[in-house]
């Protein structure tokens, strides 16, 4: 049995978010309308390999959200080379999808479990308008930013904290403390965009952060919001959750 | 009667061009499947402005040709301001379509006649793999591309010359020299844009160039072959035309 490495693209605007919705699988997906990423991936590699597949990503994205680099494993009898696979895969995947590495893994590889750190990227447009190219991958903000005083409560979510304030408990966890490493925010022209990169984030926990992010950028918090929110962790005092068409899975570190 | 200058951005993947089909206008579109730029605009201003409008762009783009600046002008009666019209314009287009500026023009701007130059940009992905998010807006070429040949080339160009050779001659015209006065070929990894500038161009002249250009470049057809059909003006010897979505209008020139 051969472990592989998947590094995938995807522009999920058509997706249903990564993981396939219920243990029927695939097939519960006409219900969904939109077909989530994981579930086409199994099907094209299940025609490819002539075996059943199941693939294990890093970690779900959203309904909506993007991936420059997801990473995913799955096990395999098939002897087919690994550029072999991946050229097969990107012939048959639809445009929306495309492998960018398919590499042979140590048997015990995990694309989960292994996953040390995780880098996204949230990208704003903060200008009048929206070019018609961008609109799939940004969120729209006309209204202007206080980019320093965002930048000032952005500091203070670096470092190991409990962020169950920006939890949104539809999928608990035991464990609601993660480790910020980098968050940095940057504009170039009416282009803002976040990095953010921790050990593992909890379910829309970028999207919330983000969110209370520009309402304090737009003077609806008052300075000190983040400090306070990650002290309280009520989830009732965090800002909007930003839509995820802005937000992107830029790399897993293993 | 007012003359008001329109700069709009596209996405012209969804659309079948610039221009209405036939003299029956919009109504002629359901026969096309898709809607064209022009038709759409003149719905939506004639929604607003409640009277008839004719909407007079810079030159067509074909079917599935993107643009980041196309600019256009009107005639109405209304006293609605510029900034007011742009605001209704975005609120009710397609958010494939974008209008950047609404401008007062003196009474007798042309947006076709008073044109002095055009500036396209032509980008091609000349790797193995094409992103998810650039497949709408790039030709995808994976074979290797001699870019010191296509340049010294495309020098054969710059200047006046008969471009016939290059005119798809489904759209005659009395005089088929032109005048370009700009053309680059950059590369920034697998990103090769190509910049052209013209006082203006030929039906299919700007994808006609391209994808000699990148025949060229492959090593299908030796070096010469620029100055070679300047020459003889033989269509049949010029190379496939590039598709039209690597294929971007980027400024009109007054």
């Amino acid at each position: 049995m051969r472990t592989l490495k998947l590094t995938i693209a995807y522009d999920g605007t058509d997706y249903a978010g990564w993981q396939i919705q219920n243990a029927r699988g695939q097939k519960a997906e006409g219900r969904n309308q939109k077909p989530t990423i994981q579930g086409t991936l199994e099907q094209i590699l299940r025609q490819i390999l002539q075996e059943p597949v199941k693939v294990v990503g890093s970690g779900r994205t959203d309904a909506g959200v993007h991936a420059l680099a997801q990473v995913a494993h799955l096990k395999t009898r098939s002897p087919m080379p690994c550029e072999r696979l991946k050229a097969a895969l990107n012939s048959l995947l639809p445009p929306d999808m495309v492998i960018t590495q398919v590499k042979e893994a140590h048997a015990g590889f995990h694309a989960r479990f292994d996953a040390k750190a995780k880098h996204y990227r949230y990208h704003i447009v903060n200008g009048p308008i929206v070019l018609p190219f961008e609109r799939r991958a940004v969120h729209h903000v006309p209204v202007p930013l206080n980019l320093a005083v965002m930048r000032r409560e952005a500091r203070a979510l670096l470092g190991r904290h409990d962020f169950r304030a920006f939890h949104n408990t539809g999928r608990p966890v035991a464990d609601t403390r993660r480790t910020i490493s980098n968050l940095r925010i940057n504009r170039h022209n009416v282009h803002l965009v976040i990095e953010i990169e921790a050990t593992g984030f909890l379910y829309t926990m970028v999207r919330s952060i983000v969110g209370t992010l520009i309402d304090i950028g737009r003077g609806h918090r008052p300075p000190g919001t983040m400090a306070q929110l990650l002290k309280t962790k009520d989830r009732c005092r965090v800002g909007t959750t930003a839509p995820p068409q802005g937000l992107c899975l830029v790399e897993v570190k293993y």
